[in-house]
């Protein structure tokens, strides 16, 4: 089975027929989860997998898993993604993982290999959250974090509800998450940063996951005029929030994370005035848990200190999780994988959140990321070399094979 | 004449008269320039005017100005200020020192005190700029800062053309402008600053004001994950407008003077999103035009270090006025008015600009402050103690009295 390789045309030509699906005038993609469009590349995809004589299961919060059988009657070996996309999405993030995972069951059944574990393929429900929060709610599930009653009556942001979403488009299925437990989960990502590609495009076996800390900060102040309050006298909301700023940055810098200010809203926001409020978000990312704690609790100091300085300070946690440390036996057996293939391959971190930080909670998982040409994603630019994309299958494929006949 | 006083119940009674005009229902007043209620506010003025037997001039941009003949045939005194708001403005700022005026025109008719030079009262059009800019603009025509031609083909906010809505409320004069050129001119104004009313409430003598640089600085960085793009790989538009704002505030406090950002927008503004752009406004102002360059030059050198950090830079010049010097000579005058009536007096300079400034290129021109409490401006809770309000009435009559007797 050395010989198997991946057909990179055919992969990146369904690329590309799922990216038509929902696109928008700008070349985005546009399929929110359980939109009509989400249906229809549900529709598409799910006629691809019984075109490959997959039995499809869809349950009850919308995943779709797609089962080939085994010769020995085990736990499956699982890989896939999502195809929910954000509001100007591009055709590569969560796609790639599902449409590989199909190339390579089109590759084991045009060389009628029979693999000893049986291999499933799963698109997950609402990975991106842009309609529904949380975030990831199908795998979240499926894992258990989350009761299935809970996430069907999740109100999206158009006034909709998740579980009559999930039944007007026809994917509120019978089968409980969770049901089939994999023996291990492996998904292909783009990268959706620039590392890899920075680094001349090598692969990432991705061991680890950041913790993320989400907060939102509402500084306030006293809205005075800009001209005749001496600088002694100011209550400044603004400059409270410029100073965060730089603390966020130096912070991240410091302990070796990522710290980010991407949004501050001021009050009144006028050129001659003092501003009376900042409503800043906090989004700090570590992959070591002690230190993600630490960097919270510097940032409470930081906070307190502001507070002293005349300000009135009240936050808002949006989100909190803990970093994921992947299974270092399958992050070694997509190595070898790779190393198989002559690929070179790089150990790293995933800064973002993924379906398979989820699965982690159940069984062995791991990841295997791609270049983003410029790191670009969430963004109709988003773009991964198709010899890249190739490649991802391929290292995918044999880790897939390497896994199916484990224990 | 020693013994004549201000009527402060009287002229408190006026401004709550005046204030009344355009008064919204969370008791702000929106006067704006050139407005039905701007109107409205200049029908009531003229009439009290004209029952003080005044006679009233309107010139081509909508100055009034009300005169008292004085015995000897001079270029009169000229005090006054504006009557009109900002958009939910208060019921001091300007009005003040227009009813100031006129309560002293009341007293010395009441004791039949004829003065050496004319009197003058004058109420200058649009000196907030919030409806046409550039604001003090009735004003600046006079002076000569501004042709005719140009202010009446201001473009309001609203679509309007400061000439058409000149005619449209009857108040398109046939006078010159800077026809009369006073012999002295005396601002009565609020500080609109905390100052005076943290020292304990003593009135200010105004002997300079403040020079303003105002810029917009757009920051161009790029939008990136903000979980997988590294610190080291990050072109960070809001992190690069907080260093601003932080190096803004510090210059300020270093130089003595004030510095403001007040204004700051991000996109795309999202939590998990580095930020694209950063469009923030830079207030900056000082008494001294020296200090106040090298505030301007230290700015541009700060704008080049974010620029060699990797961020695209651009300016733009909204605003910039040179201080102003006020005459020593009339500040002296005011000062002994105050120290005439027992009153405390600081020698201060005003924050915000003034029409004041503008009279004072073609004639010695100062002011007199009283205090704001809590320094809140521009603004319904905008308020000043109704014996302050007569304390600076009284000190504008003594100070008024004195200029008319001299050459």
């Amino acid at each position: 089975m050395d010989g198997l390789r991946c057909d990179g045309g055919r992969l990146n030509a369904r690329l590309e027929q799922l990216g038509a699906v929902g696109r928008l005038e700008d070349g985005s993609c546009c399929r929110l989860a359980l939109t009509d469009q989400d249906r229809q590349g549900r529709d598409l995809v799910v006629s691809w997998m019984r075109d490959l004589g997959l039995e499809v299961k869809v349950d009850r919060v919308g995943n779709l898993i797609a089962l080939r059988p085994g010769t020995a009657d085990l736990a499956p070996v699982m890989t896939g993604s999502h195809i929910d996309t954000v509001a100007t999405g591009g055709r590569y993030d969560g796609c790639l993982g599902v449409l590989a995972g199909l190339e390579v069951v089109q590759v084991l059944n045009e060389h009628r290999v029979a693999t000893r574990r049986p291999l499933a393929v799963a698109v997950f429900s609402n990975e991106e959250g842009v309609r529904f929060q949380p975030d990831m709610t199908g795998s979240l599930v499926y894992a258990g974090g989350l009761p299935v009653a809970q996430a069907l009556d999740l109100a999206g942001i158009d006034q909709s509800r998740f579980g009559a979403e999930l039944e007007r488009i026809g994917y509120a299925g019978a089968m409980e998450p969770g049901a089939i437990v994999p023996s291990a989960f492996v998904e292909l990502h783009i990268e959706q940063g620039p590392i890899l590609d920075r680094e001349g495009g090598a692969l990432g076996a991705v061991a680890s996951l950041q913790g993320i800390a989400w907060q939102e900060v509402v500084l306030r102040g006293s809205a005075n005029h800009a001209g005749t309050t001496p600088m002694a006298m100011r209550r400044d909301a603004a400059y409270g929030a410029a100073r965060l700023a730089c603390f966020v940055h130096d912070l991240a810098w410091e302990l070796g994370g990522v710290g980010t200010v991407g949004s501050l809203r001021l009050s009144p926001n006028l050129i001659n005035v003092i501003a009376r409020e900042a409503v800043a978000t906090v989004d700090l990312r570590h992959t070591d848990e002690r230190v993600l704690r630490a960097a919270e609790a510097r940032l409470d100091a930081f906070l307190r200190e502001l507070e002293q300085s005349g300000l009135g300070v009240a936050t808002r946690r949006l989100a909190r999780f803990e970093p994921v440390v992947f299974d270092p036996g399958i992050v070694q057996v997509i190595e070898r994988a790779a190393a198989s293939l002559g690929q070179p391959i790089r150990r790293m971190t995933s800064g973002a959140g993924q379906d398979a930080q989820m699965l982690a909670r159940i069984c062995p998982a791991a990841m295997i990321f791609v270049p983003s040409q410029g790191g670009i994603s969430h963004n109709p630019a988003e773009r991964t070399d198709p010899d890249h994309v190739r490649l991802g299958a391929d290292v995918l494929l044999r880790t897939l094979l390497a896994l199916t006949e484990g224990d």
